[in-house]
């Protein structure tokens, strides 16, 4: 798959490299990288050799925010439109609902940061320089944040009279917790890394030219001798549990995700563990089996 | 609206000042104050000329908590009731339901907690002194919180046999964690500045001179060249989407919320934004849109 | 009631030493360790003698983790099973519904976290050495962690090939947030006390010989002079508010427990107060009332 505004290349390990490639314009987000996005999360990054992803920019920007100086409406929705929420809930539901609301309505950073959600193995984001806008909510869906020194983050929502967007109001208090993320974005100032890291968004901050060094390190570290479907049901387990009502509900699937792990690579894990000798697992990520009940947006 | 147990003025930038105002009785907390407050909060402070309400303590104290020398039922409930959660249930979806449930049921503090969530603006605690009890559950609902040097906080419920209340249950773990909320609340300790800083509970310490200027400098950056519907979504995105089941709720929000800001303020925004100069946002809170879907306790 | 792998103590003032007591095995967990920690936290864990439970392992493990030696299936499984997300809802909603799914599906370790999760008083864990697999999630679910300075924490599921369980996805990252919970699952690294302090999951480390006296001081701090009842409605409120959807589902919790500890224990705190003394509370934990509504996974 070729595209357009981003590259996407896998070592022999398995870790992939996703690199925001305008960088004539600081990686500015368009509804052409959107769709790109979306695609190469739901297609190549679900191919079973890839085992995490990296994700990060070229030149000296990782992405800075949506490209205002775009031609014609530069959010792309449908100015004719007059949504409500019930019916953007029916559609979400069933997208044949109201289809209008697919391109006119739904929020194109939020289709991406949904396909990362729901990919079945670790995404790290690799800030190499200003990340704003959509460049810094997108970061708030991914497991994992290093920083390059010279990174600036902003959540700079707030000076253009738009909001926050790319579910970030679920990802983000989740990450920083909720009165960080509230001053972050009513004062919609751009944050170093040190203060990044201090609010919890980057795990680690690095010279340049070991950032991207320093990634692959974490990728491999969560990578080798496991199973992708042990990482896989890892990934949804604390990522959705972490908003489940009750731990009734975490009981219902990580008893399935033990269920079906026991009877899968676990095997071949305990054996290797009494043998004291590295596993080799053979279960794929994309048979990975299904442990949550579905309903209503998903609640 | 005269209030005999606070005051509230709004100075030339939009800032509200909130004082508790029975300097007396160290600002304890009576039912008359419960329903001044959640007045206050459902009128005054709802007018569009305001854009931050800061709320203080009048003299050495923020609230001493509940007037507990009060005459006869401190609590304020009818004792003759024998409420079940099913009953209250129906009373808070329609208030019409058991009636006497309003003054003899529902905890008067949460009554306040609810108005200043339900607040579409910034809501800043400026800690002056001794914030106990309700001084300090109501805290938490709060968006940001300042202390003095001379401040203390205490949840000391568990020393008088009660529970804690404010729907802090419900706050408080949201902003410093659910270990140290339990640790806090059983054992029931004064917190001085440091603890509460250093458990996430308030951003910064001040010397009691600066308190209040921080305080306003602070409601400034929140609100100056800021679109007041911008910010009135984006505290509902964050503080209603960080207790969401699922991304996709704050996708259906979130595209909602940026649908209508793109169509409002978000045009002069981006305008300015591409005009080098500061915008001039005309949307107005009290019209902000309603983009969260109703049910079920707010389920 | 006598136990094969654990003691249960209780001393003078109310706090319960359970000792984990396979020392010759590092205390690892069995299917019988399993079902005698559930039972001790239904039975005599429940006695309103015990004010609250402190959690320990004999000799120089806390607990090394499920005994991979064991005989036959480590996991205790019937492999013959197909279950679904929505059969096996079926059973924990009406376990007479697919009773196979009670011995056969359900994860062992998340029966014993839920009957802690129960508990109507405080459990704190004293970390005195390895805690790896069950024995670090169990410790998420009780409300305090005081690691020895020869600890070591190991969320080590990856090398094996399985999920970590006992409703860790629900504990842990409310515990230590998403970012760090993810991390520590994927690398599945041991953690030295330090890390398990940085991250939030002990609140504080001890000197080996100074473990268990600060637990019994500190579970001394959280139940003298204070309501059985009220120290059960905080436990309840506080950990399942945490995860409710509105402030709303909150407010009718709280003032249900707050309007019955008013006209229970409350009575004699006020006075006790204003009178200057310590109060004499007389309630009961095993009488504490139900203030939630139950439904769906209690959801």
């Amino acid at each position: 798959m070729a595209y357009e505004t981003l590259t996407f290349d896998v070592d022999a390990d398995g870790i992939a490299l996703l690199t925001l490639n305008r960088p004539d314009a600081l990686n500015s987000f368009t509804v052409t990288m959107a769709r790109e996005l979306e695609e190469v999360f739901t297609t190549d990054a679900m191919a079973d050799e890839v085992r995490a992803v990296i994700v990060t920019g070229a030149g000296r920007a990782f992405c800075a925010g949506m490209d205002l100086s775009a031609e014609g409406n530069v959010f792309g929705l449908d100015e004719s439109l007059h949504p409500t929420p019930e019916k953007l809930a029916e559609h979400l539901a069933d997208p044949a609902k109201h289809p209008e609301y697919a391109d006119g309505v739904r929020d194109t950073g939020g289709k991406v940061t949904l396909a990362i959600h729901a990919l079945p193995k670790p995404v790290i984001a690799a800030v190499n320089g200003p990340a704003v806008g959509i460049g810094a909510t997108m970061l708030c869906a991914m497991d994992a944040r290093l920083a390059s020194s010279k990174a600036k983050i902003g959540f700079v929502f707030g000076k253009l009279g738009i909001v926050p967007e790319a579910c970030s109001s679920y990802f983000l208090p989740r990450v920083v917790g909720i009165p960080r993320a509230l001053e972050w974005l009513y004062t919609a100032e751009i944050l170093d890394p040190d203060q990044a890291l201090d609010g919890g968004l980057v795990r680690s901050i690095h010279l340049p030219d070991e950032l991207l060094p320093a990634a692959f390190e974490l990728a491999r570290k969560f990578t080798q001798n496991r199973s992708p479907v042990g990482t896989a049901l890892v990934r949804q387990l604390i990522t959705r549990n972490a908003s489940a009502r009750h731990p009734l509900e975490a009981h219902l699937t990580d008893s399935l995700a033990m269920f079906y792990a026991s009877i899968g690579d676990g095997k071949e894990g305990v054996a290797a563990f009494l043998e004291k000798r590295n596993p080799e697992f053979t279960a794929k990520a994309s048979e990975v089996p299904d442990v949550f009940l579905r309903s209503d947006l998903q609640r």
